[in-house]
């Protein structure tokens, strides 16, 4: 019998790959069809992203009436975040990060980013010290991926928790009960104080109050969250929440999860490093890992690939290029030659290769761009008059 | 068949008086005994308080090793606070404040004094902004009983979350499950998040890198709390916790409740004026509480009175007395005289209202001298170079 898949901010797991419709209908989420991302298009001017056309974003809470404001004028604001377990970012992680910034300079909105150092180091057995220094160097990750210091706000728990904040954090934990995280995480009684409370630290940052330096303290601005969709019983449990506090419910745009190397059960793994490509490899451990680890969905030997063609619906390196590779007719070329036959399996392993390294080498060119000064004025909770201009 | 005594954070409760020598077995605290007494004494030279020489404070958790240290010239801070519930404190409210203004003094040591505002917000389901307004009107009595403002912080959690305090919550959270805080405080599953965490909200000031701006970032100072003995439960889980963080357990000095007008039974309740005798009370309702609300044990008629005497171990002005009547020989003419019976009820309560208007005048007069800008000195986080000086 199948193993149930069950997926929570904390674990993702199941027989074979996740069965995303059978979890939009679980969650209670939508699906993020077509006509609103034409809409976005429209909206923004901008061609729509790698990510929406390719269905890496596939689910949504309320992003119609996201649009729907801003189309009559109304402001949001962007609300992502990371759990800064490790130092080692995997191109999974950067996912949400590619996709706010583009979301970003679309729609021409500010953006706060949360570092939960608190989460992971109540849920790690970190040291305070560890997951603040670790915190910090993520945030030197998330700034190289090109976020606009005008109107981006990096802050971890640790070093913003205070006034709005922490005020909703208690408005938040007063009006749910501990049955109720029990139900939506699966906490029990051995779960410890601060893990059965953090829902709320993760809750907070979808009401603007918490940033009185950005919205003041009444503002009652939309926001609009894109995480992978293992974050969205957090926003479930937000949403509940919000109208009781006179506030919006936050919307949420939400993605698939990027396979391990190994094939599409499941996260990528920061426990193994063969398990992913991250943003520290250098272009040989990419052309290795790649090489090495990729699950192939081609023929097994050059001859059966020649007469049957690959299996794309397994095949990491082709589910990979749907992911970075930008150039939709250079995606349905190499579809149509792997999939015949025509190319081998070493042949898209090797464009592949140069697709990745392409990003992590302008990564890693950025990262090296950021300064410890730069990191301070990113997370100064600041005013940022410009944050709405065109 | 008696109720069993029940004595929480938020319920004390029983039939008849409150059993102190059984609390301390069930708490399992230690007894406050003469011979600590005297050891204030010697080492402070100050005469004992009248709450120590009257046994109001009663039990302790480490005063000893409190007091060894500090003869071997070791410092410690001092840690006490009010859940802001009301604007209208009475006298039980003022009981540890008076106190730890004595212990301040007579030690010359920090103290810091926690308003915890998000508590009531919780429990009471009273508004962050109430709670905070309620917080710093609560403020401006504690100030009045006269507290050094070189030696004393005054925070309230909404205001000063953040940084060290933060890190200690959370430190602490990691370290209590549900199941002991059910255990300790008797929350189950109906309760909300922020009870839940709220243990540890009121735990951290008990470490003193809570307090970065004090003590810097790794102080291992002791802590010495003067509380009353429902607050037992807290710091029995701080201290649990403490060897587990590197902190040294808090040291803790617990008083008895001050019994209402009606009788001992219980702590006085702010939802009944008439159960107890307000700060802001005018001296003609003073008066008039104590003739037609204090529990007499003397005599029903003038007759009865002076043929049997008094009954003093029901007698509210009579404890009232113990409290706030610093002259111990007074005391005793007045235990002989109405005792006896030739002194009547009337004549004690005049007695009575005469002390508590004198020291309820006095409180009043200084109320009216804390400014708004003596409120933001005292809740400042700054730095006090001379807060150990003699």
């Amino acid at each position: 019998m199948a193993q149930e898949q069950v997926v929570t901010p904390w674990e993702v797991s199941g027989s074979g790959a996740i069965d995303y419709d059978k979890l939009i209908s679980q969650f209670g989420c939508e699906k993020l069809e077509q006509r609103l991302i034409d809409r976005v298009v429209k909206l923004t001017g901008k061609r729509a992203h790698t990510f929406l056309r390719r269905g890496v974003f596939f689910a949504h809470r309320d992003f119609e009436k996201v649009l729907d404001s801003y189309e009559k004028g109304e402001k949001f604001y962007l609300y992502t975040g990371r759990g800064p377990s490790s130092e080692a970012l995997h191109l999974g992680h950067l996912i949400p990060f590619m996709f706010t910034k583009y979301l970003q300079d679309a729609f021409k909105v500010p953006l706060v980013i949360q570092l939960t150092d608190d989460e992971k180091c109540m849920w790690k057995n970190l040291s305070v010290e560890e997951t603040k220094r670790l915190a910090r160097e993520n945030a030197k990750d998330i700034i190289a991926c090109g976020f606009d210091i005008s109107r981006t706000f990096i802050f971890s728990d640790f070093q913003y928790v205070g006034r709005g904040f922490y005020e909703n954090m208690i408005s938040i934990a007063k009006s749910v009960t501990f049955n109720q995280v029990k139900g939506i995480f699966g906490f029990d009684g051995e779960s410890h104080i601060g893990k059965i409370f953090f829902p709320a630290v993760q809750a907070a940052p979808s009401f603007p109050t918490s940033f009185p330096h950005l919205f003041g303290t009444k503002s009652k601005i939309k926001c609009l969250i894109p995480c992978a969709i293992d974050q969205d019983p957090y926003f479930r449990m937000t949403r509940d929440v919000a109208p009781r506090l006179g506030y919006q419910k936050p919307a949420l745009i939400e993605s698939r999860f990027f396979p391990a190397l190994q094939g599409e059960s499941g996260k990528m793994s920061a426990s193994d490093t063969n398990s992913a490509i991250y943003v520290k490899d250098t272009q040989k451990e990419i052309k290795k890992k790649i090489a090495n680890y990729a699950l192939s969905g081609g023929g097994d030997t050059k001859e059966l690939q020649r007469k049957n063609g690959a299996n794309l619906k397994v095949d990491i390196p082709f589910k990979y290029l749907t992911f970075f590779l930008d150039d939709d007719e250079e995606l349905e070329r190499i579809r149509d030659e792997y999939g015949s036959g025509r190319m081998l399996t070493g042949e898209i392993k090797n464009i592949l290769s140069d697709v990745l390294w392409k990003m992590v080498e302008q990564h890693q060119q950025a990262r090296l761009a950021v300064t410890e000064e730069m990191v301070d004025a990113f997370m100064a909770p600041r005013e940022m008059p410009f944050m709405f201009e065109k």
